[in-house]
């Protein structure tokens, strides 16, 4: 869905000051959590998984077969059935590094949170996503879920779901129609009414504000992961649209430092190797950029011996760069001797065709910034520069004088399309997903109006706290006499909303 | 004034709600920033300045002296005007390390938006001090001004003040009496009346509530610098008995970033040297709290040699502190193990005498947070230890069985008592207090309700751009179509209020 | 050949001392410096070129082809000659990375320092190496080529050489027949006697030693690169049996330095992602050795917020990583804690099945040593364990009660198996065996005796030189004062021979 | 002694080949440990145990007094016995951090490796100086003892080893007719002949040479420490006038490490912030040299935040320097735009008038390398310059537009003068000098000729095994199997004798 850029005329009419949504599409996918197997698809088969994936050759529409699983279940579309063996291993795999989960589903034998949830979903579906399903289950919840990329759905996995008894309506590479189809038949069941919406993205929302707006009635509350969806709610919310609560949890503190700070500065020296094998050690790179994203990567690459330069337009982040070692430039002044190009903007046209005239020979140019516009890739389709694929994600473009510019994934996240995201930070979003779900299906009454919400900051503070045994780390409890002192409760929350 | 912790009877009548805070003064001195020359002078003279101060032995209290500049002016009182020559020299130096103040005079000199105003301060007097008070007069103000402190105040650059025809009433070592007669000096003059207020601590805004209530009916706003001022103001402010806007100053992020992280990352290291002459390299350190200090020492440290755990009571710093690389322990779990012990909680009873008997032979023990109740220092006066004292500021607790601890600065705090402070971090908060006057002063009616307010984010980037040039750092600019494309000012605010 | 671990019998007999090390004979690949497309193809075609190469399903012998090149030359025996235009431009873009060699080829313009050299050659054939060769030529050598290992060969590398009329015998997947018979091929001509010897391994040498002893009487001196065959020289040396000089190239202070500290500190992360995904920040791990490797692994590991605990037999080194800020530990007291456990000791059974009885589940272990006896693999091959490949070069090995330890590519080299080397590293060995095919075929009689050298310190300085341009690094000239000041010529050597 | 640059004129004529050493006798302190009591004495008493001395305000010469101790022993010359106990507290805290030779001593309890030994000594008399001196008395040595300095004696340390029957001759403020009549009491007793030598700048082994030639019959041996005495024992060696075996202490592993990189890491920061103030973050520094004490300087700048810059002749260390993260440039490149320009070279003339003149306003300026000839300071002692001394150690040049250059300790080294150095460090340097004595006296005939030696391997070893509890530090034994694998033998040594 990366590419795909518009939706029916019928909706359209309704959701006009959505349009601009819509045209920035790419945006959602940018920051958000994708597991080890999707890049993996999408980076031609480095890994296992994946691979399976790919050696289906079954043509056969899903929508066109007979769906059954083994117990005469068949109330769900995916690709194969048969795959769920496999797929189940991947989901145990995943079960080991998503400890808070499985720490959620022990709590749950006394307890169920969810119970008389019904949760329609729409998310990636991967290992990891099972892995949330299967705790939402055992927390009392009904589930009906789709896919909310046609490409990153993996089908072993989608099939293991299907086994156990999930309605699951996803496969890798469905149609735009199929993509609809999907939810609709996630939501449209006689009988059977929603009353949670988890959503990645905002296209399950929308679906059923323009189909079924009725249901919303009997909705208690959205759960939106992703910094569109999330955009989309607040501007709902501005017009006085929205009509149930939602919770914004891209914003939680947690996720925003590990999705980007801490993420991004592994992934920006994975992406970079598996593509270019490049040596960091003395290279010369500028950074696009110091928020969160461009700390990360700055950090990492400074600790592996580059030298490393920054440009900022926020004097904030400008002098914080400053302060941690990196000189703070205009690009055109190092754009000459840079040998590697990192945006990390959110913004536009920070890389223009000007910049790319200027590099030298061999400069590496990438985005891991939130959209793929960062880059003015459009601007080297042009006649007199010749572009050579010289591996997957990896093009040389080539000036007439033969100076070659090496462009990864076409100006596409980096992180995205070259490296993958380790686990442990999908269990981190995946948690404060169902503590998100389990607060507004439990909140009294009156507590959430029709509005976007952060989470509290003392779930996300348990957010934290169930992954710190895998760090083997210890909290220091407060005493009674320290607690009063601070003007605190003993269990938290422990810092202001604000705190990042 | 460190020590002193109580205020005359009949104020408490009124205040007795703040009877909490004033056993908690030791804590306003806290995190405020203090020059050079102040740390010095309680360091025992090891720069130039302090002891210039120090050999002054004229025993005459300055209130009993006539007090004349060479223009004849005598509105002032401090302890010898004839060092004014060699206080001027000194604020020369710190106007070299303080571009954004003189910036601000730079641009004064078309427009002149203190015009009018009648500003009364009460802070630490110092060369940094000065520099602000003659941005603040050549910006359009009249000044009068007294000392937040009884020993921080630099008597040269008092006397350069008065020579320079400001309105001081400060000296070195002021009795508690002379520090309320000062401050009275300076707000009740005949035929004056001040419109703004600059407090740091809180003692001038309590004086004139007491003193003066009806001044407050011209008093435009209050600027308030510390902790403990802020936390006063707030607590007027639900009580409803706050009469003018007062901005915080104090939690702007540029303050916080450079005072707590930035600056703690350069003084833990020099505090603990100047006092100890500790090789950092393998040594293992227990960092207790892991905020904007402890992340600053743990850097610092780690970056050393130094070998460090961190512990924390709330889960998301503790999860930082794993993805930063540190063992997140329980104190009890290497207190035996230890070398140097930092505390940066702003709790009370971190480290407790159950911790300092287990804690082995020559073990450091300070504290960075922003009290001096951090360490529980008292109970390490029974009558089994002995202490000694080995160099100023550094005591040895002796063990009967001859085991030494090394307590630096009596558990005060050691940046302020055994480090010094950049005139750069100085100069941040100096600017952004001038800021604030103005905004404050020339803000439209009704903008600013009886409330406490933070810096707004454009003025906090300000301060940020001001200070750039001094890192010959290179903002980027956003083209129109960018700005756009953000949905933002090309000026800026570039970032959420609630940004950090 | 890495499997390969004998010599037909007659050889034996006389080289019976040699025997050990044909029974270490991995080892002899551990440290060596491979090129991308080596490990690429070992690693089941990640990049582009290998893949090329494995397409190819032509199943007759090469020695069964008949070979001849565009020209009509058929001096050679290789795979497919219709390859050499993709090989070509696999040279190209080597000769980008590798600046010095060319720098070389410019300054040969003018004089000809191997003109009358006949150099045979056995080493990985690769695009680097095709660079160095084709550099030798220009220099002014005559070359023939063998492959030194049984399945490093690029073919269409080899292509291109043939191609560029190069006598090159060496093909991918080589029987030890095969290997043997290209060996001879290159060395037994009629009317052509080799007067230099470029080895890396030994068994060039070897073979010479065996068949053709009087060939020495016209050879010059050997080239050596790899750890085996230096020692080998040395043994032979020891034995009185060296009968021309030998550069040892090994222990170049420049290359050693990049090989171990500089390369490993990056291809340790590099390899652990690529296989294993896992997330660095937080991760307890212990790194068995603080020679240059662990250094390296260390600096890099700590970096990235890893925790990291260091092994050692050597007080000196163990007291470096002390100061490095690494806790000291013997493997038994961390071993049950750790998620990662990684050898450097060059030693053998340092991680035994005790130890890896007591790892937790999903601990992974890998080896960046130099031999592949450091894990004691073997001990995990019993029948109460089950072993699953989850991905190429992972292995999961299950205990009973479910247990699982990652074992990264059977113990081997994670680096040779699992990562890639940079152009950049391999471009300065191979500098360093032209300057030292220079040094010993230029040097007047008489200054190297039947001995083993290392690279005078001047050439040493050369080919570190030779690279700064690379980093538009710019190196200070000593005045004729400040140089006779320090007792040193202009233009070094300035360092001693023993400087590390 | 700092000062003082001539020798009698009867000495030079046997000695003229050393009259360039006698020029350049800064530099032996250059490198040399200085314990933290030194260093402060010379900083104008920043610490306690100097500022008694200072206090002593007793005029005559201690040649003129009577001597003698509460036993009635006078055979020493010191300044006031009274000080004694103050000298033992003294001792006593050193003796905590100097485990290793504490453990010697303990070692001494079964043997006297030193039994029948007379040490004739000539070093800095400190605290840790009488940790060793008792140590070698412990051991089974007799020892008198002269200053290698005339102002870096601690009296009362002196006192407390005059008290405990030791004969030493040393006070703060010998005139030069004072330092070698000291000396000269040492050797020149009546019915008493030394028979091992320990010495720091090679003063004792000169008088010895040119007063007392017949000595060296019975000295078994000369253990030197400084780079200056070593080379004269060089010197002496290559002209075959060295009659006795000579270790060089200074050369040995650990020591260079410690003293240089390790010990500069932390002295450079140290020495910055006590003289200045500066803060590091975002602070442009240049660095002239990258051997081992600049890469402490660059490690520990770029960890604070500084932008660091390196300057080199050497290639090898040029490569290292990129490799690591810096900049490689010349000087000239960057000199306008530094905040902070530091020599590590060891080279002359490195920081000419010439850039000095083109330094911005504000620039730090100061030396870490092993001479004060690095900044040419004598260019600035020109007319149209002003001095101004701002603090002890820290002068502003003022150029007549104003500028001002801040230089530290007038070019001489900033971290003998205005920082300490950690007992440890000095305590590796004493346990080796204790080694070394021990290996010399006990050595078999003809193991050592009249040479110059590098301590074995093995003691080397030995010493950093000694120093590993400080770090609760444990080392792994090899196994046998491991050992013979290695070729090892299980104590070592481990590494050949050219490692670094």
């Amino acid at each position: 869905r990366e590419r795909w850029t518009g939706a029916s005329g019928t909706l359209d009419i309704q959701f006009a000051d959505q349009k601009q949504e819509f045209n920035k599409r790419p945006t959602k996918i940018g920051r958000r959590s994708l597991s080890r197997s999707i890049s993996q698809s999408s980076t031609d088969s480095y890994g296992s998984a994946a691979s399976y994936t790919d050696s289906s050759d079954d043509e056969t529409s899903p929508r066109d077969k007979q769906q059954k699983n083994s117990k005469g279940n068949g109330d769900f579309c995916i690709k194969n059935i048969k795959q769920a063996d496999f797929g189940r291993r991947e989901i145990e795999i995943a079960e080991q590094e998503m400890p808070a989960l499985m720490a959620l589903r022990k709590r749950a034998q006394g307890e169920k949170p969810l119970a008389g949830a019904k949760v329609v979903g729409c998310t990636h579906i991967t290992a990891q996503t099972a892995v949330l399903m299967e705790t939402l289950s055992a927390l009392g919840a009904q589930c009906r879920w789709a896919a909310c990329n046609i490409y990153s759905t993996q089908n072993e996995v989608a099939a293991a779901l299907a086994e156990g008894g999930f309605s699951v309506f996803a496969w890798k590479g469905e149609s735009e129609d199929d993509f609809w189809w999907c939810i609709d038949r996630c939501v449209n069941l006689e009988g059977w009414q929603p009353n949670m919406i988890l959503d990645d993205g905002g296209d399950l929302t929308h679906w059923i504000y323009k189909k079924y707006p009725n249901m919303f009635k009997k909705i208690k509350g959205i759960v939106e992961e992703s910094v569109t969806g999330v955009h989309r709610l607040y501007q709902l919310s501005k017009a006085g649209k929205l009509c149930v609560p939602a919770m914004n949890v891209n914003d939680s503190v947690t996720k925003q430092k590990f999705d980007n700070l801490y993420c991004c500065r592994e992934s920006i020296l994975d992406g970079l190797k598996r593509t270019t094998d490049v040596m960091f050690g003395g290279k010369q790179v500028v950074v696009c950029g110091y928020g969160e994203v461009g700390k990360g990567c700055c950090a990492a690459l400074k600790a592996m011996g580059s030298i490393v330069y920054v440009t900022e337009i926020d004097p904030i982040c400008a002098l914080q760069a400053c302060m941690d070692g990196f000189r703070l430039v205009k690009l055109s002044e190092v754009i000459r001797q840079v040998d590697i190009v990192i945006t990390c903007t959110g913004n536009k046209n920070v890389v223009v065709r000007e910049y790319l005239d200027r590099m030298k020979n061999g400069c590496i140019v990438c985005n891991m910034g939130h959209s793929n516009t960062e880059i003015d890739v459009a601007s080297l389709r042009t006649p007199e520069l010749t572009w050579e694929r010289v591996r997957s994600q990896v093009d040389h473009v080539i000036w007439p004088d033969g100076k070659r510019i090496v462009l990864l994934a076409e100006g596409r996240l980096l992180n995205l399309s070259c490296s993958t995201v380790p686990t442990f930070v999908l269990s981190i979003t995946a948690t404060t997903q169902a503590l998100a779900l389990i607060e507004l299906y439990n909140a009294p009454e009156g507590r959430y109006k029709q509005d976007v919400y952060l989470l509290p900051k003392k779930m996300d503070e348990y957010v934290a706290s169930l992954h710190l045994p895998t760090f083997d780390a210890h909290l220091t409890e407060l005493s009674d006499e320290q607690a009063k002192y601070l003007g605190l409760n003993k269990n938290g929350p422990f810092k202001p909303n604000y705190y990042r």
